[in-house]
This record gives C-alpha cells, structure tokens and sequence, in this order.
C-alpha cells in the first residue's frame, strides 16, 4: 500500500526540519533530510546529513530504520546522490535496503552526484520528485543549489534598520533598534552558516564578537567562521580574535575578489558595514537580503547602505519580496534580486 | 425574533463599508454608517452620513427602510447623536420610527451629543455597544474620535521610500519608487481626506498637483483642502493653485501653531517633505504613520526624514504595528506612537 498524500507531506516536512537542524555544519555537501516510511506507512527512520566525511541523510535514516525499510519508502529533500565520493553513494544504500519508493523534493543538478534517480529506477524502485519543491529550493538546500549553480558562495545581506533607513543615531548609539525577539532570530541565523563577512571597520568601530549565541547567553554548538575583509590590520585586542570561533582576514575590497576568496563555503552572511554592503550590491554580489526594519525613526544617524552605484532612479536596486514575516514589532523582509526567477 | 450574531455582524460590516464611502465629506462630522434590519432580520435600508447640513446616517437608512423598520433593529457604526444640531436628534427619528433594538460600535464621546444609548432606553429600545468596536475605532472613526478626545486634527504622516530610508535618489529623480498599485492606494486613500499639508519647499521643488485622481487619471469626486506650510511665498504658477481644490497657505513652521490653524478640519494627512515630517515628530504632532515601503535601495539621495530631535538611541521615536499589508511588491505598514493606548 502506498502512503497517502498526506502521510508524504508530513514526511517531507520532517524531513526538512531534520535538514534544518543540520545547517550550516554540513558544508561542502548539502544540508539533506531523509525519513522512512515503513511499508505501512509508519515513520521508522529520520536522518540528516553528517559533517563532511559522515553519513548522508539517507543513510542515517536508513541505520535507524534497519530492516523496516524493506518494501518501505523513502522521502528526501534532495535526489539521492550516485557517487562515490567520501561515502558510497546513498542509491546503492537504498537499494540494499529493499526500499520499494523514494520521494524527492530537489533534483540533484550536479554532474557528479546527480542521476540517482535514473539508478534507483533501474533497480525496479519507483521515483517521483516535486514534493515540496519550492519550499526546500528556497530554504535549507538554497545555499548549496545556488553554489552548485553559480560555482560562487551564497551572500545573503542583513542588515537591521529603523524605518527611515538608519543604522545608529547621530551619536552612533545602535543598541537597541530592532527588539529582543528579532536579535535572537539573527543569533539563531549565525548558528546555521558557514562563514560570517564584516569589513576593517566594522571591526575598529564596533568590536563585535560575531559569535551565535543562545537566548542564555551562551554560545551556540556551531559558530560561523568569522571573516574580516579589508586593507587595515585587525587589532590584537579585537574581540573577533576569541577563540569562539576561527577568524580569518581576507586583505581585499573587491567583492569580485572576496567571493571568489570564499570558494570553500556556501552559505555566506554578510554584515556589514554601510559601504561594504553598497560595495556587494555595486557588484551584484548579493544573492539575498535580509532586512530587519523596527518601528522606530531616527532622522538623523549612520545610513544602513551607502555606495551602491545608483546615480538616478532608473538605477534603483529593485527585489523582489520572497517573504514578510513580523518578529515581535519588528520586520523580516527577505528579498531577492527582482532578476532572479523563483526557482534557481 | 432578534437578529442572530451572525446577521448582526454582516449589518455592521455593511454599515463600516457605507461610512467608508463618505469618508473626508462629512466634516465636521463623524463618518457613520448605520444598516436597518426589519423585524425578520432582513436588510431594509443602508444610510451614511451627509455632508454637514444633511441627514445624519441613522436617518439615512430610516428613509429607506419606512416602515418596515418597525419592530426591527438599526445597526450603527456611532452610539446616535441626542442633540438637535443643523438636524434633530437621531434618537428621536429611532424612536419615532419604532425600532425595537439599536446596536452600535462606538460610544459618543461627545459631552453635547451623547447620552444617546440613555435616551433610548428611556424610551424602551434595547440598546448593545461593542459590536466590531475596535475595527470602527481604529478605521473610520479614528480621526473623528481623536478629535472629539484631543480637540485637534488627526495628522497622519504618510511617506513613501526605499528599503534604506530615501525618498530621491542622488540626483534628485523619485518618480517611481514605489509600484503603481501603492500610488493609486495614495490617490484612493486622499480622496477620503479633509486636507492634505506639504511645506512651500515641496511645492518649489517638486510642484505636486497634491489632487486625488482615480486610476483613469481623472480628478475623484471628492478633493482633499491643500494646505501649504512655511514663510515662502506660492509661485503663482504653482500646480497646486490650479482650481481643482482650494488652497491654503498657512505662513508658519512650528507644528504646533499649524495643527491649531488646522482645527477646522478632522482628517489631515502630511505629505512631506523630509524637515516638515521631522519637525511634526519632534514635536509629536504625528498621531499615525503610513510607511509605504518598496523593495529597492538607493544607497544615496534625500533621506525621508530628517531632524526629528532625536540624539541618541534611547531619544529614538519607537511606534506600534497596528498593521502591515503588501501592496504590489510594496509594504504599506501602519503605525501609531508606541505610549498610544489601543483604543483611543
């Protein structure tokens, strides 16, 4: 008996939330999530990908579902890869462990890894993809598709704002313009990335640790590796040279040059400041943003973007609005270049 | 019979749509709606207020209903008016017209008017206050019941600016940051306004027609008073001395001499530009925000604000959601300041 619609959906939703959890420590290879259905439907198995060199999703799923896999199906957010990379590839598993059904929300489109699909239908197992498509493309596996596509990092802008634009008062005090809720959510971002981009300035002005941190306060299982971009030296003292993390500077102002310099990550956020956020933009660097804006107006202070190389209003940076969610009395607005087509 | 919950809440949701209808032509008077329902619960007259002089909306919708509003209910957006101003009292025509019941929104503030709710149970009516009570007192009665409270106009800033704060890019150009779906909204929402205030700087500079057109680009029945603040003179060939609607020039800066030479209307939006806004903030004379938001940066041009007194971080002027809607590819979010109790 196949599963019904609604056992599926509730499976790949699992299995996105097991992919979730696993963001940001998975990189070179994508942040998957696998769950298995026995034969009669029941949940045996959930997994989701290791750190590099670990078991894929597929696998972990299928070691906790053990014989209970057999004549079951499996549901997976990415097409199970087909290669023998550091792991054997997730096909072979599948078809040993007698799955009957393997649902995928993403094709792989890598030439590598990619064709499982047409393996496991060799092997006499049925494959259907598509469920949930569009929500695993522009969520948990975004990052890695965009690098598998572009051959580039994922750059994703934050930057918190009051409504007029403004990133600190006239005096430069910032803290606090967006709530207590929005400032967790950005701590629970960092923990879910593999590097984090400030310049120079931002490192003498602000002194940020740049840490994930808990709502506790302590710091977060993973921290994004802290990257400062620019021509001035990092002071010894600054607190970026902690050892919550590593932290590495890469001696260049070219987002051109900073990018490539970032070829081993995937999933990039960039912080700021002002001009090398217009800097990015000028460059048409930014794959994302994400905007914090709070009910809060300052008329005068630091902008939150300067430079972007937009002389007249023909040469507005237009987005387009992925998706508007309120934190507390804040704003989250994530927006993508108005170019870019829904589905990379 | 009395009507059910159900029946109760469609009448005043139809009488709010009505009263929206004459919003901006009934000053000095509130904007009411008022639904009749005949003793089976049936729809028998719709009524909203006239401009001053005519029938208030009670007896509007008593008109049509004749007599099948005997024994039957009046659903009304405002607790009716108990004094005989340029017409007799609302209660009276109930009364007279022998409704059995009377179901409003929103208690009359008003020391002259009020006490209807009195008045007709005095006279054997079954009164009920509360119905959709806090969408009424938050929509179309907002500014008249800030007025009856404060003894001055309601002044709503409304803006319209990039997602970094700015209104112009850096040379000047601004046509268009927004979509043409949020600058109809603006056309739709002026049309319902009593007057519209720029400075003599908005005039020089960008020469606004400040009229309310329908999306043909024909003038919309209703024209809003155009009110220009500042010590410069109106060039005689400015658009907004063309005689679409009246204009007044009110020779001061000081917010809080504008709003007292503003107490003849009720409803007055502020348009701009960035120092006027400013000064209306600092001098917390902006009773509500309407923040037209688009997805585009600039990264340099004129600020939408500036100068609204604030220092440093803890002087910053923080406000409430009181909604968030999308508009196109635009947000149009509103706002009230944040020490702004939820009911006025």
């Amino acid at each position: 008996m196949p599963p019904t619609p609604a056992a599926l959906e509730a499976a790949i939703r699992t299995a996105v939330a097991a992919s979730e959890k696993v963001r940001g420590t998975t990189n070179p290879n994508p942040p998957v999530g696998a769950v298995i259905l026995d034969a009669e439907g029941n949940t045996v198995g959930i997994g989701a990908t290791q750190p590099v060199g670990g078991a894929h999703a597929e696998v972990m799923a299928l070691r906790e579902a053990g014989d209970r896999a057999r004549g079951g199906t499996a549901v997976v957010t990415l097409e199970p890869c087909n290669h023998h990379g550091r792991t054997p590839p997730c096909t072979g598993a599948l078809i040993d462990a007698g799955v009957a059904a393997v649902y995928f929300a993403v094709g792989d489109p890598g030439a590598e890894a990619g064709g499982g699909a047409a393996t496991l239908r060799e092997a006499g197992i049925e494959t259907h993809q598509g469920l949930l498509e569009d929500d695993v493309t522009a969520g948990p596996l975004r990052a890695w598709l965009h690098k598998q596509n572009s051959g580039r990092a994922h750059i994703t802008w934050k930057f918190a704002a009051s409504l007029d634009g403004r990133s600190s008062a006239a005096d430069g005090t910032s803290q606090w313009i967006t709530g207590p809720l929005a400032r967790a959510r950005v701590h629970a971002e960092r923990a879910q990335l593999d590097a984090i981009v400030v310049g120079t300035g931002t490192v003498l002005y602000d002194n940020p640790w740049l840490t994930a941190r808990l709502p506790s306060g302590e710091l977060a299982d993973h921290q994004p590796v802290r990257i400062v971009v620019g021509m001035s030296d990092i002071p010894e003292t600054s607190r970026i040279l902690d050892d919550a993390a590593p932290t590495v500077h890469i001696r260049s102002r070219d987002p051109h040059e900073i990018v490539d310099a970032l070829s081993e990550y995937t999933d990039v956020l960039l912080e700021g400041g002002p001009k090398l956020a217009g800097a990015f933009l000028a460059a048409r660097r930014v794959d994302r943003i994400l905007a914090y804006i709070a009910p809060v107006l300052l008329g005068t202070g630091s902008a939150a973007l300067e430079g972007a190389g937009v002389g007249n209003i023909e040469q507005a940076l237009r987005f387009r609005r992925e998706r508007v969610e309120t934190i507390g009395q804040d704003l989250l607005l994530s927006l993508v270049p108005a170019d870019t087509p829904t589905e990379e």
